[in-house]
């Protein structure tokens, strides 16, 4: 476990040839019919019927895709049975061979987020199989609010991804405010998410950080300027596909090699079965393959 | 449950006579010795003794004090167990009486942040007891990114704390850039609570709305402009005692009439018997008695 979480992610992204990520945020009223619940299901079996699902996705998925991020919010709902099935897609995800991303968007002020840390990266003995490799963590509280996961992240061979820039219309009511250094406000966090990224012994071999950052891209120039200030971190790159994002936006979010961007699609994968009657896992298995291939074709551009 | 929920927190105020919150952060290696757990306890042993410790601070507070915020990173890091404590003190404290604040800090784009609204607001049927009465949510999306929460708490009688100002040094790395607008972010993030909060019928026959707001004070200058620019929402003030605020601090998160804030004190009260010898459970009710006389007398001073 002591290898840089970095170059563990270089590594799986090498050996598929794509910088694709699924992401998966189940919805009981959007799973495939043979694993429809009926209305007034309870949480355990909501929680047996999303496990059965991502238990397809993770194996039509994981021959091309290196990496799942789940989000944890579409199991919370289900209380400590959503909890449990959150952690067996971990448990089932990484034997498949795949990275998970815990898609957990914590953060608090430093002690508090100490806690969140060794709940999710897996600081606490006996429970490291069952976290993820890196989890989504939230800038607003600045620094000490960010490092203690960093610390727990460092400890346990495990990785981060702060928010930045963020892929919903509202974020330029937070993110995209000019100071009056002439700057937004997520340059000024991608400027703080660069700093700790290279900090204390964060850079692996592959010269990406344990530390990632979370950028969805606006236009050219602001994707341009954001690469430019964390050149130490892989972005993790969301809303591909459903959220209307094409290879054109996100192909500056790879740096000239090729490298550098982690691309997720969720809805267009996991649900892909909607479009297409038949066996919805041999859909999940074709559009996974198909958007591993773009994204292969999206970094290969860059890199020419 | 359709009162809303400022009035019902005004009222539970109001009959105590002290406008005091307590927050309940237990970490294992602070607990009374009466219910130390071995170094090895497993997730289940803790999970009980934090039970124990919140049922008595929850028994020692509630004569006094009328809202509990309850930490879910503290419970988090014990899994399902953990939760199932969670929601354990939740009943209990709403059983004797107290408001709850579910302190969970969740924030995401809207959809999934609707799924974390269902999760914590006991938005589905049957749940609704082991929910919170209000939780704190994170503002770096945008208004998108709250909408859900508000629209869930509204549904279900409940309340949200919006993150303005939070007490952490490195808070003003974010929270305080000065943008063009002469404004710090923290007062953008305000006027966007401020709008949020008297939209809809968020506002309750108290003025207040179920939209609160997290500040902590820095200084009297930027308590006061925060003051205003959040009329209609009640703040939520971290840090009391052990964060080494003081009635002075606080004072200015009132309103003229007394109102409008909430103080919260957490390591001050929940470890009082660290520092005096003795019955815990005695201890604790002491620094819960002063604790609410203290803010009685912070928010009678400012109303003179």
């Amino acid at each position: 476990m002591d290898v840089n979480f970095a170059d563990r992610l270089t590594d799986a992204i090498d050996r598929r040839g794509s910088a694709a990520c699924v992401g998966l945020d189940p919805l009981v009223e959007r799973l495939p019919d043979s694993l429809r619940v009926s209305a007034d299901a309870g949480p355990r079996e909501v929680a047996q019927a999303f496990v059965a699902f991502g238990r397809g996705v993770i194996e039509g998925s994981a021959p091309y895709i290196p990496v799942i991020k789940i989000n944890i919010a579409f199991f919370e709902l289900y209380q400590e049975e959503g909890l449990r099935a959150y952690q067996t897609l971990i448990r089932e995800a990484k034997a498949a061979g795949m990275i998970v991303i815990g898609d957990v968007k914590r953060g608090d002020i430093g002690h508090t987020s100490r806690q969140y840390a060794l709940a999710h990266l897996g600081g606490r003995a006996g429970q490291a199989s069952s976290a993820a490799d890196a989890i989504t963590i939230n800038p607003y509280f600045g620094s000490d609010g960010l490092s203690p996961f960093l610390e727990v992240a460092a400890e346990t061979g495990r990785g981060v991804f702060v928010l930045v820039q963020t892929s919903n219309e509202s974020a330029s009511q937070v993110q995209n405010l000019t100071t009056t250094a002439g700057k937004s406000v997520s340059e000024h966090v991608a400027e703080l998410v660069q700093k700790l990224a290279i900090s204390a012994d964060h850079v692996g071999s592959s010269g990406y950080s344990l530390v990632g950052a979370v950028v969805s891209p606006r236009d050219l120039e602001s994707t341009d300027r954001i690469r430019r200030l964390m050149p130490n971190c892989t972005f993790l790159v969301p809303g591909y596909g459903a959220q209307g994002m094409t290879a054109k936006d996100v192909a500056r979010c790879f740096k000239e090699d090729g490298r550098g961007a982690l691309i997720t699609a969720s809805r267009s994968v996991i649900y892909a079965f909607e479009k297409k009657p038949g066996d919805w896992r041999e859909s999940v298995r074709t559009a996974a393959a198909a958007f591993a291939r773009e994204i292969r074709e999206v970094a290969g551009h860059r890199a020419d």
